[in-house]
């Protein structure tokens, strides 16, 4: 297998992992970045992308890459990349809605010698388990004589990153070996190195423990900071001090959102709990973490009960799920903004980083600017965005009332500036 | 207050902390190492040091250091260090008793104006809560007054480590500004930096935070090696893989013993279930790695369980808590062999770090070298000393009989050259 620029690729779900994705292939064969969402290709075509990765001007540069929503244009693909989002549910379970869409529409339009490569952060085992008999049964081709598999996961980093697809290293698992040597020869022109895996398992499982390392780390950090304000220290000087060891590492408490962080865990502890394992860390941090947003609400409305809180005003700085994006997949603030309105409070969003329109969900008042002076009774900050810097505390305490409380989760601003912190 | 050679520090306590800080004072001022341990000073005047942090002819050169075990001569000195060890009880309890001890022993012997510095890892609130209401008891002295605390974690790494207390950073807290200026610029003399903190209490808090992260790290690392063995994937496969990402961070399964890691978490979960607080994340982490020791003899047996136990010999070849040390404090391969032992299983114990004299608590078969042939059913490789990397697996495989396991904890060896790994 020789990769020529007349081969032809295609990347189902063009979103936050696709499109880089693409827009690299491309250089090298000709692509399709497919999409059930119909809006986001006919945004595409126009050179637009909503998750901010590129600029316009990039994407209007870009030669062989094709948008489409029509699953007739994605045959004869040579490999389909799948790179749809795996979300959980509202039980916390895996929702593999997307995987398996996406993988119906690849096998009703799979040829023989093709390639399908996931993307998509699962479980170990769910490729093989849970994709492959559903891709036989639709294609009716034998797997690895009619067709290959292999599993490469992303590690994209959405907003300000230095790290992109272009410097970072690549894990690649397959069935087949001669498989695997031809994707390591396609990856190894678009990322930094090519890491190859004795099996589809295990480029599975190195995914989903490099999150759920991340998720017990921050819920360790947010264990201590609940500790020590029990115990009335500061954690952000407790952190300083034992950072200055060689081999602490550094975490900030927070919120854990997002797309990743806050859901790779739970694919992890669902296949354990089907094997009958019940995970003890991996479980003691989601629990922690998801908590820290009740645990925030509380706090604030501990601190406001002076008044009854029916007639409050609480600002919210920040609907992201962290810092400098525009990206509101899993944001926990909003669990946050849930637990205060329940209890009438009357919620307040301001974030400059979301286009207006994608905060139509939200039910509340939307702020598009702070001009509004002695008007809340509190400010929340929840994500260090830098445009929150640039408004300044001073700023942001003029639109709070006289003796009004600002709750600056991330420490955003020095910790006596503000009232409370993380 | 300036610093002059005329200076009497006392270093309560001179084992693998307060030796290293006692042989640095004693540069700019008349040192005395104190200990209760009579064989330990015997020693250290002979310039012996059984801990093999200092050779010999190094000890021999160092002026100004004295070693006694007579509570007499500490009188007068202008600032205590106290090093004493700070392990668990057998209910995993703070063991307070050295720390009191040497407590009650400067109380007894201080002067006005001398400032006693902690070293000895301790929960928050420890030095002010108990020590100092013992030491105003004893001394009949006024706090702030007529003597001063402090505390400074010690960060001492035993055995072979590029990371001695000269090239370390060391926090300082004290309850007096003054103090903790003065103390500053004693350390400056023989650490990296000093990083001083508002207060005893951060100090205390970011010492006890540094092993409990690491702990709850290891723990994770031990629950992906148990659940991917569930799954026939290798964990060091996995962990290679994941390893290639910007932010994973390298931890190694094991049986997590030692002074440090496997203690210093209880002291903060002592402290938290006094305020009433369920700690989740670190009680989580203890727990798996306290298993540990259980879950490697468990496999052993079931590997071995062919025939009976009883007339099983087993080789364990490692005692110590870690790597290239004669460190055998709370090493935890002891549980496991109290474990097989309970089984029936003669229990034969190799470690070539550690002198014979030191194992004579261990009621099993000492071995002095590996020279007997198709002997052993299973050889136990607990740690990965470099003398075991030298004796080479071969020389290992002779000892065992054929068809004999070899279980290989740390991946001493290459993982095919084994039959089992963590």
């Amino acid at each position: 297998m020789i990769i020529m620029k007349k081969n032809k690729f295609t990347v189902v779900g063009v979103g936050y992992v696709g499109l880089p994705l693409a827009v690299s292939l491309s250089k090298f064969a000709k692509v399709i970045g497919f999409d059930v969402n119909k809006k986001r290709i006919q945004n595409l075509r126009k050179h637009i992308d909503d998750t901010n990765e590129f600029k316009s001007n990039y994407l209007k540069k870009v030669k062989d890459l094709n948008y489409s929503f029509k699953t007739t244009e994605i045959k004869d693909s040579d490999i389909f990349f799948i790179t749809v989002p795996t979300p959980i549910n509202k039980k916390k379970k895996p929702d593999l809605k997307n995987l398996i869409d996406a993988t119906k529409i690849v096998s009703r339009n799979l040829k023989k010698g093709s390639i399908i490569v996931y993307e998509s952060t699962v479980f170990p085992g769910c490729t093989e388990e849970i994709c492959l008999p559903l891709i036989e049964k639709i294609s009716n081709l034998k797997y690895n004589k009619d067709f290959y598999l292999a599993y490469s996961p992303e590690r994209i980093n959405p907003g300000k990153s230095k790290f992109k697809l272009k410097n970072t290293v690549k894990i690649v698992g397959s069935s087949n070996k001669k498989i695997l040597r031809y994707l390591k020869k396609i990856y190894q022109n678009i990322c930094l190195k090519v890491h190859p895996v004795i099996d589809i398992k295990t480029a599975e499982a190195a995914k989903i423990i490099e999150n759920t390392q991340r998720d017990i780390n921050i819920a360790l950090i947010n264990e201590f900071s609940i500790i020590f304000k029990k115990m009335n220290l500061d954690i952000n000087k407790i952190l300083e001090a034992a950072n200055t060891k060689w081999n602490f590492i550094k975490f900030e408490p927070g919120l854990v959102g997002g797309h990743c962080i806050g859901v790779d865990p739970y694919y992890l502890t669902y296949k354990l709990e089907k094997m009958n394992y019940k995970p003890k860390m991996i479980l003691a941090g989601r629990k922690i973490n998801d908590n820290m947003s009740k645990y925030v609400a509380k706090k604030i409305l501990n601190d406001l009960k002076l008044t009854k809180p029916k007639k409050k005003k609480i600002l919210i700085l920040g609907a992201t799920f962290k810092e400098n994006c525009s990206d509101l997949r899993n944001s926990k603030i909003f669990d946050t903004i849930k637990f205060l309105e329940k209890k009438g409070i009357k919620v307040y969003l301001f974030d400059p980083l979301v286009p207006i329109e994608e905060l139509k969900s939200f039910k509340g008042n939307i702020v598009k600017k702070l001009d509004r002076k002695n008007f809340y009774d509190a400010a929340v900050i929840s994500v260090k965005h830098e445009e929150f810097i640039k408004l300044g505390i001073k700023k942001i305490r003029q639109n709070i009332k006289n003796k009004g409380l600002i709750f600056d989760l991330k420490s955003t601003f020095p910790n006596n500036q503000t009232d409370w912190h993380l």
